[in-house]
């Protein structure tokens, strides 16, 4: 029997993973579907045996991995490690892709201690390193030795670097209003780029006209199911640091809702192994300039609405993974919580100047969320953790934007200021 | 008896910890001299009871410690652990100051296998960490709440981050041409920031002066002797990582040549307690426009020039530590070497393609240098390790000057030329 197979989100139905892989088959044969500015219908996931897993692997040892290697549970990992191509890279190599074990540190605001997933400290420095790892890894494992990809930035540079990292080319398609220093990171680490003149949407289109002729490996997010599965690592990572004794609340930056997803994935699994009891509630965070969750938990009526925040990581107009990310937020009790783009900068500030952690916009909207929560007193005494998901100088024009220019003074003038002299 | 007393480097008079610490002391009080435009005179060393050491502590235990955490050899670390406002941090505040445990790995260049010491993923992505953060506890330690330095940019976006995650406040002097993306990383964790009409010479004259005044404590780089001890852990880490086999050659990125002397000094001690038996060859590598310490080589003169090149974490006019940083070359039976800033540009596209890992123009001339090594056929068999000491999202102004800007494309355009229709 093979380790996994794949099963729609939406219609259920279940594939064979060689015939989805190895065809570079991504949504469902059966229900798929992208239409311009909607949601995707078929989303594939990918399940394992876990009646088998839970025979065999226990969670006392589970608990004792080192967080940030995904290799070594590979009982819950659609990746064949005896493949020659991946095998050869262990153990040196694979480490090239690692985060940092000690990503999950206690932090205190207003007498509330809550927890901190830092992602910003990945071989890229962003959470997306979780999810271009795994692709790259699967295009090692069938052969293929070119990867495309569409993104606004973040996704584009990680899968440029950890290809780099990798022996892999990469092709990047991004849209032409793409902020100058994410394109750079992106060519920089030796990607193909290609300028669409157009959006997101438009790049995404092209990118899968193109890597479909041409044969590549595709890693569109929320499209390829390996970046949903990709992520739930973070759920595993949470779960090893704090020994087993979840938080009750996550917050969770959501645009595509691809984070949300692929960190729901991994809570879920770990409740069907009966190593965690209650699911923690995720609290979706969105910018109230892109808030297609926030309205759809309301009336679950999807209406595109062009996309704008300053929290460009999750700008997205038509989140790819709205239903599976609605799904998550109503089976863990959660919700999902809107902040301006004013609060989204405060709490950029708030976080670098005392935790001493720089992170993009989109990570400080999980602080933003967080404080919002408290003050409408609906935190009590749950245990809460806020994924930082992005490191702040990949763009550093929001930092810049709050800090103000300064003019040079002379040593005398700064004695006499400094030393009232 | 103390655990530690200072030393000092030319002189070799010894003082009480004690008459240092708890007077602000930083120079030699015999000795020491500042000049413009000159190396320090009078810097001051640690030294511990390596006798008692190395009957208590056995390598074997030494070598399973995790790198990146300097807490666990207390007794080789001129801290009090047990001070109510260090012992009160551990153990979760302080892993706030960890390094990734997994900062060495392997690479290839034409057949040649060599070490990267990466400290590219440190809290503010360099290396300057591990001296800022020693300082910054023994701030807390003598009950400092603030913490002044002058900088080019990385030492004082460091310290500001560090004070940021241990609720220091920091005052950072810099000259009025730092690069802006610099400028705004120490804006943004809060530090006091102030442009000195002048360059980094007259930073650092006003720094010392205002510190001094009110009673700061400082961190300016080789004149603060924890400055040069808190890089030390950069030899330990090596040495954990390796298991003890350390390599032959040590590639390391020298301006004020502190990097290298707190390298060497790790080196050494583990030397004296009888823990290797060789030390590494240090080979400093300098831009060819700030070539001080290649040219103090050849005739052991000093001549002030002042520094210009795009590497500009080592570019020093007057290498603070060279005398230091001399000693260590010619007892390690190392040597200097120079790359042109071509060179460093061209190392720094090389990595950031092949080996994915963006770093700065600093980082890269030791990879420049590694390569004119293998071509003089200076390699052999020997093993070598290339530090990179700073990550190159820091300021992108080096990495924009090789990556020309694209023009939009229309989809159809960009079907025609990459599907041949």
């Amino acid at each position: 029997m093979k380790k996994y197979y794949y099963k729609c989100f939406d219609c259920g139905k279940t594939y064979d993973k060689d015939e989805i892989e190895k065809n570079l088959i991504y949504l469902c044969p059966s229900c798929g579907m992208i239409e311009k500015n909607q949601p995707l219908r078929g989303v594939l996931l990918i399940e394992y045996d876990y009646e088998s897993i839970q025979k065999k692997y226990k969670r006392k040892e589970f608990l004792k991995l080192q967080p940030g290697r995904f290799w070594q549970y590979n009982y819950l990992w659609p990746l064949d490690l005896k493949n020659p191509s991946i095998s050869s890279l262990l153990r040196n190599d694979i480490e090239k892709l690692s985060l940092p074990s000690n990503c999950l540190l206690k932090y205190s605001f207003n007498g509330n201690n809550f927890f901190v997933l830092d992602d910003t400290r990945n071989p890229t420095l962003s959470f997306k390193d979780r999810a271009s790892s795994l692709v790259a890894l699967k295009a090692k494992e069938l052969g293929i030795k070119e990867i495309a990809a569409a993104s606004t930035g973040n996704a584009g540079s990680s899968l440029a670097g950890i290809c780099a990292r990798l022996g892999l080319k990469s092709m990047i398609f991004v849209p032409k209003l793409i902020p100058e220093a994410k394109r750079i990171q992106i060519q920089s680490y030796g990607a193909e780029i290609y300028l669409v003149d157009g959006d997101y949407d438009l790049a995404f289109d092209t990118c899968l006209e193109i890597s479909s002729e041409k044969k590549l490996y595709n890693r569109n997010t929320g499209y390829n199911p390996l970046t949903i599965e990709g992520k739930k690592s973070a759920a595993y990572d949470i779960y090893m640091t704090t020994k087993g004794k979840m938080p009750d609340l996550i917050f969770v930056p959501t645009g595509d809702g691809v984070v949300l997803s692929g960190l729901y994935k991994g809570l879920w699994e770990l409740k069907e192994l009966g190593w965690i009891e209650k699911l923690p509630k995720l609290i979706a965070v969105q910018a109230e300039g892109s808030n297609a969750v926030v309205r759809y938990m309301k009336d679950q009526k999807f209406e595109y609405m062009p996309a704008k925040s300053i929290a460009d990581s999750i700008s997205a107009g038509a989140p790819r993974c709205l239903y599976m990310t609605y799904d998550a937020i109503i089976k863990t009790k959660g919700e999902a919580i809107q902040v301006s783009d004013n609060e989204i900068l405060e709490a950029q500030k708030f976080v670098a100047q005392n935790y001493g952690i720089l992170i993009e916009p989109s990570s400080s909207s999980t602080f933003a969320a967080y404080k919002k929560y408290i003050s409408l007193n609906k935190l009590r005494d749950q245990t809460a953790l806020l994924l930082f998901t992005g490191n702040g100088l990949k763009d550093t024009s929001a930092l810049k934007s709050w800090n103000p220019n300064i003019e040079p003074s002379s040593p005398k003038l700064l004695k006499e200021k400094l030393l009232n002299k």
